[in-house]
């Protein structure tokens, strides 16, 4: 796997790369022309071909994502693969239009501010102390988390600029030379914080709906509060041990952050009283929550409830139509995030993963589940070395490895579970695992080294948390 | 019907009209509450009483169209009139496809000037008279017709920049008051030239799609080719006669116009050889128009040619996939479309269309189906007075009408295409009749009076010509 090479062009190429769209387009032939196996319809095989150039497509970006996956389907019609009626039938799914309508959610965070007033409330309280900080920096994320399906928008659009801010008045800035002064500690306990967040909710990470979507398709219903309150013990052991962790092997030169609370106090008399959009927009949040929490029992699926938000905002004018058309980030995960969940679940229909896993699970079906459940775990996890997007990885791995789960034994729903919360853990590894590690790294205040021996570490304190007191939660709850 | 009060907010709103939207809602509530009459659903009359808010809201706009059309859907959602999975699945739908894609494509036009390049050609060519010019505008919208479905972008974004530097060279403007020197002829003709083309391809005008689907779920099927054809003959009549029609009864003041073809000999030199995306989008313009054209015999659906077109750009790099992000038409289509789709599916599916044509057929259906289908399509046109957007006549009364038309007995493939094309036509009474009216009146060059007297004599001579020599030719076709 040739993606170890991205993370250099990690971020949104507008030009095409001729290289690397021929060698995506080459792989595609290749599987396509290998005649396929028995037992496998030609259709299938030929699927398979496109998916697999589309992944790569999405893993070398020899253009951005949506525009891969867009060319993807235009291949699979011409060729006759998939019918239109098929191809164009993921944008009509349920799970699509939750995280779209989560991100014209989160577009009204940003354009009122609250997410800042958020963030400087948390840095006034606990700002005191460097490690205060952290925690009210993490918090922030936290809260944001459920209703801002990206954790670019989360670290890059609300926290990283008020981090930047911050580091400026506290005299650590690389330009200096003195980021190990804090810059350094706060910049990667964030990264680490919105790792964690992005595990906790079904709305905090664009690629969590394409996780319940590919789980479906098998059986396995996850709703949006089954998954929040199965991530919220371990989660939240790792929002509280992963900061001090990092404050233990990574320490800031500065302990008192006195200044930090005195800027937060002025900003905030700066903004003000809260705005009546803002009010708005921090009731309807909390009827989001509540809706979502409560969606199982009420019979309201996270869909309906997030659209309910969305026609909530424009009606009382928080949100300008054209808001919404400009939210570029939506429009282009409707088009990869349909693409996606249309050709995993054609590949399903066409019988391509029960083939797979019956050839597989043979292999592995020896003794008992928890070894072998756990070996898949932990390679499911540290392929991610090997990937610059929580996306791809997921696209490609998530349902062949849930299948195998289930096939050797395991209980369907913690397996399901557990290589949800993985596919947002392992982003801990790399200055590449998802998109908002490019944005953190690219500030120049963590060194590469640090971040992948500390990453490391925290992946290891991540598992024992999620696999250890998590599976222990899991049977508390009934879960298997 | 209150819509004659619109035009004068036709434009886009930003802020929430709360009279207007108070208003919306209460003629949902009030339908809501009446009960609802024998032999028809519960269900069916709630998705009713939502469907009347949606149009009302469409035409009074206390918010842009596709917000409203957001709203209905949470709204139906949320009072469990639709499931969740019914009310997205709008949104796969390949038609509405078909429209958005053929946005993207239109977005290449403008990119690369090609859109422009064409406009000067033709008025080389044909400029040396006043009438020539018109017609060589009116040739330039007609080769761009096929490929940008908003009637706006090729009025607005293409010709109305061109029309009005040509103006400005000839000394025809309103700030001089020597508007009707040629401005006032050229807007007109240009304006009257826009419905008619709109009315020649299935990809001309955004509603047309949405006619063909309405169609559809009527058993009717309208192929890109069929529609095309059958328009072939009465458009360009309409398109050869419009003109000098104006051209006697709206004279320019200037017939002769030498500086024309000077002026688009000079902007050529300027504009150089064709780019090579130029040279791209063309090649793939004339393999898209191929393609739609032969699409029924080769068993290629319009949106896998669409889809694929688009695809050929972005891997070409004609469009980059940011242009494709900011296409906010596209967008706003996307969700409005599949929302009017979805809606009038639903409502057929409960049967209420079936129970409405019942009733109303009864009526009608007294001696031969000519003079009642007459009937019904000149209410069905002139009705488009009190409308201000092809779409929302379209939807409310484009299905009900066809299913009347073909209950008295009309053969139902002439129903289904003179309404389409009529859907188009209407737009020629008024300054506010279809998007692209506002802009050519708002340049002021012709008067309220004039267009409306003007207006309502190109109807009638295009009535004749699409129902005289039009039905003529589909007979010709075997289409009755």
């Amino acid at each position: 796997m040739p993606a170890a090479t991205v993370p250099a062009k990690a971020g949104r190429t507008t030009h095409v790369d001729a290289v690397r769209l021929a060698a995506t387009a080459l792989i595609g032939v290749a599987i396509w022309l290998v005649p396929e196996p028995e037992g496998v319809q030609p259709r299938a095989w030929q699927l398979l071909a496109i998916f697999v150039a589309t992944i790569v497509g999405i893993v070398l970006r020899p253009l951005p994502m949506g525009a891969v996956a867009l060319i993807a389907v235009a291949v699979a019609v011409l060729t006759e693969t998939l019918s239109i009626a098929e191809a164009t039938a993921g944008f009509g799914n349920t799970v699509v239009w939750l995280v779209v309508a989560a991100f014209f959610i989160a577009t009204a965070f940003v354009k009122t501010g609250l997410g800042t007033r958020i963030a400087y409330h948390f840095m006034r309280l606990l700002g005191r102390r460097s490690l205060g900080l952290a925690y009210g920096l993490v918090a922030t994320d936290l809260v944001l988390a459920p209703a801002i399906p990206s954790n670019t928008a989360r670290a890059g659009g609300v926290i990283y600029p008020i981090l930047r801010s911050l580091c400026v008045s506290l005299d650590s800035t690389v330009e200096q030379g003195t980021e190990r002064r804090i810059a350094a500690f706060l910049t990667f306990t964030v990264y680490q914080g919105v790792v964690v967040t992005s595990a906790m909710f079904l709305t905090a990470m664009a690629a969590n709906p394409l996780v319940v979507e590919l789980a479906a398709q098998q059986g396995v219903e996850i709703s949006w509060g089954l998954w929040a309150a199965a991530a919220s013990v371990p989660g939240l052991l790792s929002l509280l041990s992963v900061p001090l962790l990092i404050y233990r092997l990574y320490p800031p030169q500065i302990r008192d952050t006195p200044a930090a609370p005195e800027l937060a106090r002025r900003r905030l008399a700066e903004l003000g009283a809260m705005t009546r959009h803002e009010r708005i927009l921090l009731a309807v949040f909390v009827l989001l929550l509540s809706l979502w929490i409560a969606g199982t029992a009420l019979g309201i699926s996270a869909t309906t409830t997030a659209l309910a938000g969305v026609a909530a905002m424009l009606v009382t004018g928080v949100l300008a139509w054209e808001d919404i058309l400009r939210e570029r980030s939506g429009w282009d995960t409707l088009i990869w995030f349909a693409v996606l969940v249309m050709l995993a679940s054609q590949l399903g229909e066409l019988g391509l993963l029960a083939w797979f896993t019956e050839r597989v699970s043979g292999v592995l079906a020896v003794g008992h589940w928890i070894p072998a459940f756990l070996s898949l775990s932990l390679i499911y996890f540290y392929v991610h070395y090997f990937f610059a997007s929580n996306t791809a990885h997921v696209s490609v791995m998530y349902a062949p490895f849930l299948a195998l789960a289930i096939a050797v034994g395991t209980p369907a729903l913690l397996a399901a579970l557990l290589l949800g919360f993985f596919s947002n853990l392992y982003a801990s590894l790399t200055h590449y695992g998802t998109a908002a590690a490019p944005i953190l790294f690219g500030s120049g205040n963590v060194d590469i080294g640090a971040w992948w021996k500390l990453g490391l570490l925290v992946s290891v304190v991540n598992l024992a948390i999620w696999v250890g007191a998590g599976s222990l939660w899991w049977r508390l709850l009934g879960l298997w």
